[in-house]
């Protein structure tokens, strides 16, 4: 795994989702996303109705897209390191957080706009899943871990994530790479106390 | 906490919510959560309609108020316990899953009412984080410990259930007992690796 550089054609595809996702996102907080037609994403992104559907099968799946996303080249530190797992998932997802240039109006507005149209909750708890499927994949090959254990761990990295996440966007912490700190810090207390391990 | 006694009062109020909770299941699995009325589910749960809302404002939270309850007497049992926190939890999931008399069809029926109407997803995510607030709040009185070490906590702890509960739908464990014990013992091997604490 020495990362080798994307080809030209998967940089371009990387970019059009993105691109796509992107104009989705603008719209759905501009104008609500019942509002929202394919041919509006389409066109906000540059992109045939023809192009999208090669990418998305459905203006949902676009608008999700790219709501937590691994950055390839944090996976891949991820999987080359060799000390105690514990160690390189919190440095996974500290370098994730590092790296997000966190826009926290936005995310703000994402959630708004998911609380005001349910409907779209399926899509984005099936990208978290997607998300925690790829990081228990990850782990299993890290580790040689069988793969209840992979989700198992997936699963508590998820949930540190998640509410670190929700104490900055509340305002308690400053920023996404002091609230992943606190919430992995409290993971090892948790599990340091003297005698907790039998 | 040596658990008093509830009155009497409060006895019937938990059956009758209990026995509402449960109409509305039943009735949700025979005929599509669409097609029941609060009037069906006070009907079957004996109840006049101005009764049922005198304990719920909608069916949708009749439906899912039994979902993922606390026995009382096993979380009073974790507040008073005096070990690590760790083994005070795997003792409260483990005395949950062992009281549950698993149903793993009826489990899985509600499973499917929730794909066939995903607007009840709202509902089911707000029980689950209700569920998740009353054992922050068991964790911060045990241990003194602040509000977001205590989220972080019982984030992890639910995410363990999560995985466990998974496992035993999807017939990977034979049992809950045994896929929460599995569980677990996910959380004691990743924070116990040698080295592993800083």
């Amino acid at each position: 795994m020495t990362g080798a550089e994307p080809s030209l054609r998967e940089r371009r595809r990387a970019e059009t989702t993105t691109a796509v996702a992107r104009a989705a996102l603008d719209l759905a907080l501009a104008d609500g996303w019942d509002a929202v037609t394919v041919d509006d994403v389409a066109a906000r992104a540059g992109i045939s109705r023809r192009t999208f559907f090669n990418y998305f099968a459905t203006k949902d799946e676009a608008l999700f897209h790219n709501a937590l996303p691994w950055r390839p080249e944090v996976l891949e530190e991820f999987q080359r390191s060799t000390g105690p797992l514990l160690d390189g998932l919190e440095a996974l997802f500290t370098a994730q957080a590092e790296q997000e240039a966190p826009d926290r109006d936005r995310a703000l507005q994402v959630m708004g706009l998911v609380d005001a149209a349910p409907e779209l909750l399926p899509g984005l708890l099936a990208r978290i899943a997607a998300s925690e499927a790829v990081l228990a994949e990850a782990v299993r090959a890290r580790e040689g871990v069988d793969e209840f254990t992979a989700q198992a761990i997936a699963a508590v990295a998820g949930a540190l994530a998640r509410v670190g996440g929700m104490s900055w966007l509340s305002g308690l912490q400053p920023d996404p790479l002091t609230s992943t700190r606190a919430a992995w810090a409290v993971l090892r207390a948790l599990t340091t106390t003297p005698g907790s391990d039998r």
